[in-house]
């Protein structure tokens, strides 16, 4: 059985995006080096440090399902209909959305229990990632988590979308995985329950 | 010349205590291995991991004066009179305490500015290390910050004191040095100016 886990990249301070959703001081890591790192797209092909690479390989041939968020979708536009990890996806919404046409490897879910439920359904023996700040929250309060992976970026931005936020409770942690990458350290952090 | 060196023990939220000024969760890999590490007081002698005890002997021997801001020194009730650290202490504050008896080792001085200039003086060719959030927070706005010192512990606490906030702009730090200890990852990043 995979497991669900919680990634994103994440500044020094916590935040996953600069106040206007803004990325670019969080992603360089994926476009700073000289080893490229193919995904299921055209438009998006990673070029890492080798250890970036190296990680990041295994990291998405383990992938078989992903959970995003409405706010998300929205924002990226669906990724054009097919994301770069891949693997069918599972958008959190109360509502969908009007005459999407990838319904192939899109599922729009309400709840997170039941895109957990339907995503590992559809991952099988390999993971599941929760692509979403808000998503992630509602999963860690819900106990869902099995791993928390951030890819901690050198930078203090100061302001911007937080990746934790709105939990009640503490959830203590194992010690990670340590990757150092350039522009990046990739930490993978078990949930201890 | 020493370097100006912010340095806490920190959530993977960036808490650096929990609401209460609590720091159990925070201060744990301090107690939790058979190296000891001896300090300047009877009342705290450090017991960790082989890698932390490695890492905090050359951070301890390399500290020549330390910045606190007055609720910390409040907290602590001025450390009994003597820091662990053992190095001349300049607390900012803007009324300095009244019948404070260790006018050798403590100094309460108006502002982060002046506190550096000071505690850089005292420090020589030592560094300097500043010890409170919020003073932090005014040493990095006002460009004083050499250095990040995260000790970066596996938890998320939910709520609490954050570092790292009330900042009005964007600071790259360099790739860190990287010492994994038990219940902490030591990341240490230059700041980028």
């Amino acid at each position: 059985m995979g497991k669900v886990i919680a990634n994103m990249s994440m500044s020094l301070d916590g935040f996953i995006a600069d106040p206007a959703d803004g990325i670019d001081h969080l992603f360089g890591w994926m476009g700073n080096g000289d080893v490229e790192v193919p995904t299921a797209v055209d438009w998006a092909t990673f070029r890492m440090s080798p250890a970036s690479a190296e990680y990041m390989r295994a990291a998405l041939s383990s992938v078989g399902a992903l959970i995003a968020g409405r706010h998300l979708f929205d924002i990226t536009h669906g990724w054009g209909g097919t994301h770069p990890v891949g693997v069918p996806i599972f958008v959190v919404t109360h509502k969908e959305p009007a005459d999407w046409p990838h319904t192939d490897t899109f599922t729009f879910v309400d709840g997170v229990e039941k895109a957990v439920a339907l995503a590992k359904e559809a991952a099988g023996e390999k993971n599941v990632v929760v692509a979403s700040a808000k998503i992630a929250q509602q999963c860690l309060e819900a106990g869902l988590l099995d791993a928390i992976h951030v890819d901690l970026v050198p930078v203090v931005l100061g302001d911007g979308v937080r990746w934790f936020e709105n939990l009640r409770g503490t959830t203590r942690l194992g010690n990670p995985t340590v990757v150092e990458g350039n522009g990046v350290t990739h930490l993978a952090y078990p949930v201890v329950r």
